[in-house]
């Protein structure tokens, strides 16, 4: 299940970068399992990670490898997170670095690697290292659809976004990828991301960037409250275009939000089981926090969320939800509550003009909006997310099998 | 389906406390849907109740009603919530309080409602006053069960637990009720639970009492993270026995957890599609409330609970969900993760004793113990849960159908 068509549309090549996708037959023969960026000599490159204590040891590698040398090299295997593996998981996430580094004459630091996947198993190491002189050899500016497919797991399939703008005269790109289905709260970044542009940004602007884009996309998407130990979030900067960028460049952030938010919508959209895409909209909140707080609630609480799977305007769900979310003292007089325009709370009970007719006609639709509005301020935040379905327990039930 | 076999064993009368419950077609024809309780005229009374912002009409009107007088009769209705109603909600919640108070000569005051279903419908006031009258006439010292039956929604079974101890060679009762299976995190005490002793107890120390035993048991359940608007637990003493207790009174106290705890023990037993009944202990950790904090994210991780329906001994989620639980500064190289005897994790990584057939083995059990050391304190602390399975979506799902 999925919500949208999903429709890839035309995805640009960003000058400077090339790919490659192939099989390495890490958890099923002849399936795309194996990515590579080649980032070109002059990228500049930001990273986002797990907050996640037991981070994978990839997380961990491309933390130091990032401190130590600009990289050149992304490798990707999906079927195997690497997390959870102690000291051997380490030594087999750099053998990975390391191969790509004697084959292409590159310290191993210029080398990130990302994997995601069952956690707690073994990487198979050989598997990888075997197919890596073939994808080196593959290596092409436009496979932006194999590279999106050989990084999915759960997912049902690829995502990627795509914006050009002009700047100065010139044409910069962004093109991104991003998979995710389960285990997706991301709190930091989501379980792997990589966009690319050929502008020509610093690092740490282009850091800078990175969060600011990753805090308004990936960081406001939950399918199921679960923070993945993998969650990489990368953006690449080639500089191919000769176009100088910074963060003051209002044009080129929103460019850049486009395609996060794009990429973050994908995931939700193929969340583990989904059918619905739901907008959970907080507004006039005394302060940001409290209006994360009260949309994460309603987003995560699996009454709401049967209830969306179950199109049944069963409305008093939302309204517990928001009663428990921990707002200091909340005026519940003031709370009102909206399934897209349909009004069906107001000062804080069923409002007079509600009827379940309507309520049900917004409950029928893909896509909902569910809008509070607290009276209390002046904040708002918006929030992502799933329903919860049949399908997403028999998906994680048989996981493994 | 429920996890273990649910006998309620003897159920004890308290002296002093008469019951009926009696069907008045709330939701459907022929069911026991409403239970009345008399006190007496000398009985202590402590409640508790749910911290939800958008508690129920029954709720504020108890609370109003106890720091007036000393309640004389307890209504408890099924079948709607009674709340997100408004002021119309408030006026029926007290149209029922007042018929009884008619009936039997006593101020409104002196009545508790306490009502439990479907938030945001009306309450059917004359079904309830209706059968009133049939109600008190039928009240008796030994009907638990029926009452047990009476207050159910979704629950497939009904809670019972009692308890007899011998004080100053005469005998002390506790017996209590309880219903809920689902819409249950409990903070403050759960859907409704009503517990009566016969020993004399003062009304604040019962208070007291009241807030230690549920803050060991109903204050440590989480089916699906789910706070609702009408939580209310109810500890009454009739002070039948001439038994003078106070808290601290060890051995009263120990009898009265084991009540409280056979109660909030039952409802996740039988949480709404529940195969699996589950302890989560997290022992070693720097204080109360990050031990209270990792253990309620591993009980309400989606996907901790869905390997658990399914008895897969998958447990990188545990890991994930440990790690994300935002405890600060976590070693991850001194936590070890227990299923039952078995070690999965030990100093952060894969055991190196751990085989999955060991796993598996703990996994197909129906009660599990999952447990998480820190060590990096002397503070543990334990909750329980259930898994989460087809049946949960299905039940919230159709709930309303």
């Amino acid at each position: 299940m999925a919500v949208g068509k999903g429709d890839l549309g035309v995805l640009h090549p960003v000058p400077g970068i090339t790919m490659a996708a192939v099989s390495a037959g890490i958890k099923k023969p002849g399936r795309l399992d194996c990515v590579v960026f080649s980032l070109g000599d002059s990228a500049s490159v930001a990273g986002s990670f797990t907050r996640n204590a037991f981070c994978a040891a990839p997380v961990t590698l491309c933390r130091q490898h990032l401190a130590i040398t600009s990289p050149h090299y992304f490798v990707i295997n999906t079927g195997n997170a690497n997390a959870g593996t102690g000291n051997a998981g380490m030594e087999n996430a750099r053998r990975v670095c390391h191969e790509v580094a004697e084959l292409k004459s590159l310290p191993i630091n210029s080398i990130l690697p990302f994997s995601t996947g069952v956690i707690g198993e073994q990487l198979p190491v050989e598997k990888i290292t075997d197919v890596l002189p073939e994808a080196l050899a593959q290596l092409q500016e436009d496979n932006w659809t194999d590279c999106a497919k050989g990084i999915m797991t759960t997912d049902t399939r690829p995502k990627a976004a795509s914006v050009q703008i002009e700047i100065n005269g010139k044409t910069v790109t962004i093109t991104g990828i991003a998979k995710g289905a389960g285990m997706i709260k991301p709190n930091m970044a989501t379980m792997l991301a990589f966009i690319f542009t050929d502008a020509k940004i610093e690092s740490q602007q282009l850091q800078a960037m990175l969060d600011i884009a990753v805090n308004k996309s990936f960081n406001r998407i939950t399918v199921d409250s679960d923070t993945s130990t993998n969650d990489s979030c990368m953006l690449v900067a080639s500089g191919a275009s000769e176009v100088q960028i910074d963060e003051n460049n209002a044009e080129f952030m929103a460019a850049l939000n486009t395609v996060f938010v794009g990429l973050a919508h994908g995931l939700v959209r193929d969340a583990e089981g989904a059918t619905k895409f739901v907008t959970i909209s907080v507004e006039d909140g005394a302060n940001q926090e409290e209006c994360l707080q009260l949309a994460y609630t309603v987003a995560e609480s699996p009454l709401v969320k049967t209830a969306l799977f179950a199109s049944d305007p069963n409305w008093g769900r939302i309204l517990a939800a928001t009663g428990r979310a921990g707002i200091e003292a909340l005026d519940i007089g003031k709370v009102a509550i909206y399934l897209d325009d349909v009004c069906i709370v107001q000062d804080g009970a069923v409002a007079s003009s509600y009827t379940e007719a309507a309520g049900q006609e917004v409950m029928e639709q893909e896509e909902i909006t569910i809008r509070i509005t607290l009276g209390r301020g002046s904040y708002s935040e918006t929030v992502w997310t799933s329903d919860l379905s049949h399908e997403y327990v028999k998906i994680n039930a048989e996981y493994r099998t």
